[in-house]
């Protein structure tokens, strides 16, 4: 750093201090290098964390970074495995963790949305509506339950109930500008507007998509759509055989999203992905040999009665409604494989479950089943849950922290890639066919899941799990992850988001996009102090 | 106009005539003063017409246009009836009109969307589908089969399938900016992309709001997704008698939104909007006298039956799923109407009509409603339809064209303000309140459409309708629009679109947005080339 930098970042410092208060403002060597953490291969050290408490403090904040000329990084709970966590794209930036800014400032019960801020974690809206006896339900992620809301609706993230899509579902947003200006979106900036939380676009330009996957303002308050509690719900598991299998899957699906049988997430987990949810890698079994040999992937699958691809999904409605809807899907799927149903009851899970997989594991494996089973069944009922974590230790070789399923905590290595599909079968198998063989020259096991996210397009997330204590192992994570990045751009499948590692490889292969993003960047932010690189390839001032 | 500017426009017309051809290049009397009209109090009068056959020549228009200071006003088809029509904002633009530009690219028949230029009409892309039997529906505005569906889909506007809200149904746009280069959105900008037109937020930001509602690009090809043909459809229809009624009517219908029972555009017009669609105001019944005596208004709702509020909205599904969505809806308006629902046999219509409105009308009259009826249920499926142009006419002392509905050729005063509610009964009856003393002050009937638009929005449309002949009256329409306008925006409900002559309204009551908004418009059109003023109300250079 040089000496002007030194004394501008020693100035903003002080000037931060006094507005927003000595303890929100750190730079100590410990708190820094818990900040330097995540699960990619490196991570990037921050030059201090300021932690705001409010809008004005938000706004004071880039003020002084402004006339400071200091990059500062915001992130809401920094919950963003596998893609950064809460780590900037470059180190020496000031990362504004906006944890402590965590008010339910609203929820309205008759047009069933609520209005937070950027720290309210899926657990705390959970509680707050549970404890109020709203009949409202929250779309959670499987990020578990200290991730924010907020966040993963600016990274445009999905969940599992018809309102899966979270920034389709957003509406009315909070902004701080590079300058300090403060701007409401949709209806929001009208004196008295009746409508800023309940109609999306507003008049004129519709500006809310400028503020997700960007770095061009920092989102202080979100107006969220609720789903009002259905009458009944249902999920629905089928597994098919063979990998190939996943052509017809996609296919009986693909009519049933478009009639609207089916109107939330469906899920296609393979049999690795499944395993890893249950299970770490067999190190002991397969004496330190990566990849899984297929003799023991077939074995895992047998034991366990997974089939090559898992299907899950929910089913939300009115009793009648989920009844027809039942009909319908086991019908369709008829061919395909034999679907199983678990309502309401949860007296029955057990006895279902055993059916479902034919499960002839040992007692303590259903056990762990059952768990995963209801964890799932609670996700997908907007209840959120740690359980999924769990799959980020597969390829860890020791448990650090056996007590936290924070990925953090265990030093877990995980990238995760997320290509877009259009819904055919085609489009599933041509994936597998690209990313195997990758998987297999780097020695990585392909943990995939696609999923049907809305009525044309899947989304398949592909994580390559590593152990980060083993800095061969971690150099070749490095390799795969490119090798499948540029692999999949080449094939047209790009991805829906990425993480911080990769954000300078998005205009391979790109047009005229990335200049103008960069241009409205220059626009907004003309001395580029917010996230600077943030999904940003295309840099020239 | 300055010597420097006409010298400017004289080498921009040379340049454009090399660049497109004579033939495209229109700047004679007639022809700007065909140019010049539309269904407002004033229309404004452009400098010449530019018409390009393709986004090369959109290109060179722009880029000759920035070269020498020109601005330009693009359109598609012009049928922005009562917002200005195919006019700009100022005179003295130049026009560019897309119409040429009318192909359809692409139809995907298992993605179900289709890929077309901004001239396609909605009569045109309904034909392609009926004549190579694709089972896809369009979904309709009752702007007339000549209106543009991009043009629409850009201004955000709402039709009656559940595919209603354009915006949201579109994906991946082509755009002109106004240096001429040529931006993809979405995805559509990577190479070999295989999810341009089927996933809609791309990664990075989401730029594609900025091309809706605003004068920053010129779009030039616009993917929109098409409704699979349901199974089964069904039309119901009921009425309330008097006013204050639409307060149950809105509460008992927000349930069935919000549980997804009813997952289309639900529309209810007042009495007077309803008897503008089937006759003319009865200048000789009043004796000249305006607004419509009471006594004339009740005899009118008698004499057909007609509601103080009459609903009508579409059912989509499977046999199965239609049977049980009449179930719930007639079981949830029980309380408040007698509900009747229209089937697929179009055979039982005449009697069916008979039985909603229990007719008591004139034989030619019966014939009328059946055909608007008949007319009503093409449009919820998606045919496009002139019919709803008849309503244009209400004002209207003489029909100058009695072969034409183009509300143009009958020189038809009209202009619609269209506020967007929180759906509630509360708000509707509030609207009302605000909306009447103003028609009576300025004696216009307030014709009135209330949509449900969403799970929680409603639109209002308030047709302002007046006999353009009449300068006095005129000048009353425009007063009552005006006072109509910032009664509105004070109560808080501010519209979802508006017309040219109150772009420059719509910084009343705002902070920042604006600004916000003409921050860009600076960074992608510096000189102000494209649609000076459109949704622009602040401009500080």
């Amino acid at each position: 750093m040089s000496k002007t930098a030194e004394d501008n970042l020693e100035q903003a410092i002080a000037a931060w201090i006094k507005a927003i208060g000595e303890e929100h403002v750190l730079f100590d060597d410990q708190i820094i290098s818990l900040y330097s953490r995540n699960t990619l291969p490196k991570g990037t050290s921050p030059a201090a964390i300021v932690k705001p408490g409010s809008v004005d403090d938000v706004s004071s904040i880039l003020k002084i970074a402004e006339r400071q000329r200091i990059r500062v990084y915001p992130f809401s709970c920094g919950k963003n495995w596998g893609y950064g966590d809460a780590c900037a794209v470059e180190s020496g930036q000031v990362l504004i963790d906006l944890g402590r800014m965590n008010r339910i400032l609203e929820v309205n019960t008759t047009l069933a949305y609520a209005v937070i801020e950027p720290g309210v974690t899926q657990q705390q809206l959970y509680e707050y509506l549970q404890k109020n006896q709203f009949p409202l339900w929250l779309d959670c992620t499987g990020a578990g339950p200290d991730a924010s809301i907020v966040g993963n609706a600016l990274e445009r993230g999905f969940g599992h109930t018809p309102y899966g899509d979270h920034f389709l579902t957003s509406c009315g947003m909070e902004v701080v500008l590079a300058d300090g200006r403060v701007l409401s979106t949709g209806f929001g900036h009208y004196r008295n507007s009746q409508s800023a939380n309940v109609y999306k676009w507003g008049i004129g330009p519709y500006l809310d998509g400028l503020f997700t996957q960007s770095n061009l303002g920092v989102v202080t308050k979100l107006g969220i759509w609720l789903l009002p509690e259905p009458e009944c719900f249902n999920a629905f598991f089928f597994t098919v055989s063979e990998e190939k299998d996943i052509h017809s899957v996609i296919e009986v699906l693909r009519p049933l999203k478009m009639q609207g049988i089916l109107n939330s997430l469906v899920h296609v987990g393979n049999d690795l992905r499944i395993i890893s949810s249950f299970y770490r890698y067999p190190w002991e079994e397969t004496k330190g040999v990566v990849p899984l040999p297929d003799s023991i992937r077939k074995s895992f699958r047998k034991r366990s009665n997974f089939g090559a691809w898992n299907v899950s999904g929910g089913i939300f409605g009115t009793k009648k409604q989920v009844a027809y809807c039942r009909k319908r899907i086991k019908r369709a799927t008829g061919n395909v494989a034999r679907i199983q149903f678990i309502g309401n009851k949860k007296l029955s899970l057990s006895k279902k479950i055993v059916k479902i997989f034919n499960y002839t594991g040992k007692a303590n494996g259903l056990a762990k089943m059952l768990r995963s089973l209801e964890e799932l069944i609670k996700l997908m009922k907007g209840v959120p849950t740690r359980a999924f974590l769990f799959g980020t230790l597969w390829r860890a070789k020791k448990i650090l922290n056996a007590d936290s399923l924070d990925p953090l905590e265990n030093n877990v290595g995980l990238m995760w890639l997320s290509p877009i599909l259009p819904m055919t079968g085609t489009a599933a198998l041509d994936l597998m066919e690209i990313v195997n063989p990758i998987f297999f020259q780097y020695k990585f096991e392909p943990l995939v899941t696609i999923s049907l996210i809305t009525e044309r397009a899947m989304v398949a997330v592909i994580s390559i799990s590593f152990d980060k204590e083993n800095s061969v192992e971690t150099e070749k994570a490095s390799q795969c992850y490119d090798t499948l990045f540029y692999a999949l751009m080449n094939a047209g499948y790009n991805p829906y988001r990425t993480g911080i590692q990769s954000m300078n490889k998005l205009a391979y292969g790109s047009n005229i996009f990335w200049d103008v993003v960069n241009d409205i960047k220059i626009a907004l932010d003309p001395h580029q102090i917010i996230s600077k690189g943030r999904y940003q390839p295309i840099n020239h001032e």
